[in-house]
């Protein structure tokens, strides 16, 4: 199963492309898709939701992961989060792949094993999980492989349980 | 010139189509996409993309304006907005139309004359302006009528500005 992890952001969407089979995983492709800051709010959008149509076109995975977002800052950042989500979400829909979203806890959960695992943390555990020389830069890039490997995780579990 | 005035929501996304000519406008359409709420979020969204698609198909609108959100109210709430936005604001721009984003203060000044003009001033001049037997309903709707009638307005001072 093919599954890509995406955090979305106006100025950059990181994302993240594992392969899953049997109990391990294999990372594919991971970067991100940036947008120029000149660009106005509908360009910057547009751009997100072509810069994912063709990652989706090229590496093909089945399903998305996104993480939900809890804001306690501003509303107006979270209006912006949300309308580079809202594109990412439509971009993964339009190009047939089914979406799941996780909490930050249960990405903690999936990859630490502990909900109230530092950043840091779920960023050497993306590292090991996926056996990256690097832990991957920017902070969007491991946030979206650590979506993707909730999913992979999570997935697995849920099969396991319905063969039980 | 016909313009697409949109007030996104995940619930529910007010349009109103307008037709302006020398200087004065004509309603064309107006209504409001829904989605239900048994539906998860990607599939709401989903359905907000496909519903303003085929209006735009239907009504062939030039260019379509859009109010800014100013939000003071959790940050969850803008986040759902905004996705919702970001959907519209795409499914506007995929049909290649030219988007205009105007505050709640310009909207109030285009419309009513006056910045601090509240909302039932603002639904009182859509229906004067449009001549229409009553205020559409819900807001949404009126929303999206208001900020329509202001692209139109602005963009005949800008005209008028030009020509001077």
């Amino acid at each position: 199963m093919r599954i890509i992890g995406i955090d979305p952001g106006i100025a950059i969407t990181g994302y993240g492309i594992i392969d899953k089979s049997a109990n391990s995983f294999r990372p594919v492709a991971y970067g991100k898709v940036t947008t120029e800051a000149r660009l106005d709010t509908c360009q910057r959008l547009v751009e997100v939701y072509k810069g994912l149509t063709s990652i989706f076109q090229e590496y093909k995975p089945q399903c998305a992961a996104v993480e939900e977002l809890f804001f306690n800052k501003n509303a107006k950042t979270a209006i912006i989060v949300g309308q580079a989500r809202g594109v990412a979400i439509l971009a993964a829909a339009n190009a047939g792949l089914d979406i799941y979203e996780y909490t930050p806890l249960q990405v903690k959960q999936a990859v630490v094993g502990y909900g109230r695992a530092q950043k840091k943390q779920v960023q050497a555990m993306v590292k090991l999980l996926l056996g990256l020389r690097e832990i991957p830069r920017p902070d969007d890039v491991a946030d979206a492989l650590a979506v993707a490997l909730c999913h992979g995780s999570s997935y697995k579990m849920q099969h396991i349980l319905n063969r039980s």
